[in-house]
């Protein structure tokens, strides 16, 4: 195992590299990007060691797609065809049933692995790649059963060196369950900034007033909408319905309110406490 | 100044006892709660030098009031009636017109400094409290007009030790803006956390997959029901504005993914994006 390529130098793809030079540095990072600029700071960065085009991809020993779900798709297909049989092909996509059907039928599937590695910051580009980001996180891996044995082996290898835990998982229940724990908090992340911002056009105020709990539940309105608008498109469905439930919530809170029923809003908040214990363990 | 006299040895009273102290030693610090545990609690900590009862406040020179906005409101009077002449009274709720409102006809309004020190965290007790927790934040006075300004000066050099930011406003004013910046995050945050709850019922589930993003947008699902539901009682008009403009929002979001008009869904997250800029400097 010599020769690994990153398509798509980001946050991910490049905090993979890092962590895999930094315990195998023997290995080559060959870097693949449409964004010749990121290419270009991934190498001043030292994130990758040298540049590559596709048509390298032959030589490729591992290739880690890490790039906007809907561009995955697209070149899932393409990149099984150009890598020879004996190599490891996987994406750390935030969908997995779009990805996963989308090279279902292809005559090396037994050649790729699809992962979701949950870990990431809301910021994105080379620059966002940092050392450890996986450590302690989970990896959640779909549809394993579809890839040749000592593939499998080959990314747990990688995968053990970056202190990740594994979870499997078919990717329908990935993409139904992910849609709660972090299409959903994206999205109201990504609406509460828009109602702040609606409604305190004075910008100077918000940051007076705001502290670090606001500043918390927006963090995620920082996020990329490269990445997210393929992503929500993805997994309509389940983001729909996540979302209903969500506003549901939300009305019924805000009826008990406009009934003076503070019992209820206490029971309500009351009941959601446990969280705490639920969200023990999470960094 | 030696006698210092703090209502309700929590997070915030507790975490202005340290600094006071800290910054102050020859300074005595006396704490009263409703809750005598809690009062225990904060002596071993060392939080407060000794235990005191409301009939001692006509001693203070300073009484400090961190007690839930409902108990402010109705403490407050009574406190104003038990000090000295020359006591300066204040309380640091999340609220102001209530608070104001409940002592506008008091003699000894001119005594009492309404402020809302803008920082804390999810936790809640004496063992929540921690030194240097207001540096660097906001504190938001209102109606400073009203207090005596021998005792104005007394309460800035406290807040001037402690390292926070003056900013001054009227009650409505501040009611109107928190409500944006800091009670809508919270209800956003719990029902996220109740949405999610419902769905996983399998806890186990909901650690695995979730990841840094979900963890922040449900933090302040931990933040104590007694605290919040009498601020949600007292600034209920215009929090329901919030969250009708937030539901709004949500379902606007909701609707543009069930037309599959993504270009929107794109612009609706790039617009929000420069919350980032806003962002920067809150802690």
């Amino acid at each position: 195992m010599k020769n690994i390529y990153i398509i798509g130098v980001g946050l991910i793809g490049g905090s993979i590299a890092k962590d895999v030079k930094k315990l195998n540095p023997e290995i080559t990072i060959h870097g693949i990007d449409s964004n010749n600029s990121h290419l270009e700071e991934a190498l001043e960065l030292g994130i990758i060691d040298k540049k590559a085009a596709f048509n390298d991809l032959k030589q490729a020993d591992i290739v880690i797609v890490s790039i906007p779900v809907d561009a995955t798709v697209e070149m899932l297909p393409k990149i099984l065809d150009a890598v020879s049989d004996d190599a490891l092909v996987m994406e750390s996509g935030s969908t997995k049933s779009a990805i996963c059907n989308s090279v279902a039928n292809h005559p090396k599937r037994r050649n790729f692995l699809a992962t979701h590695p949950i870990a990431g910051t809301e910021f994105s580009g080379p620059k966002a790649a940092m050392e450890g980001l996986f450590q302690g996180k989970t990896n959640i891996i779909c549809e394993v059963e579809k890839t040749a044995f000592k593939l499998q082996e080959r990314a747990l290898a990688i995968f053990k060196i970056m202190g990740m835990r594994i979870r499997y998982m078919n990717p329908e229940a990935h993409d139904k369950h992910i849609a709660y724990v972090s299409h959903l908090s994206h999205i109201s992340s990504f609406m509460l900034g828009k109602t702040v911002i609606e409604k305190e056009k004075n910008e100077r105020d918000i940051f007076d007033l705001a502290g670090s709990g606001f500043a918390s539940t927006v963090r995620l309105a920082k996020s990329s909408p490269d990445m997210w608008t393929p992503i929500f498109r993805q997994n309509k469905t389940n983001v729909i319905e996540t979302l209903e439930e969500y506003i549901q919530n939300l009305t019924a809170f805000k009826d008990f309110m406009k009934h003076d029923d503070f019992d209820e809003i206490y029971n309500e908040m009351r009941n959601t406490n446990h969280i705490k214990d639920i969200l023990n363990g999470i960094k």
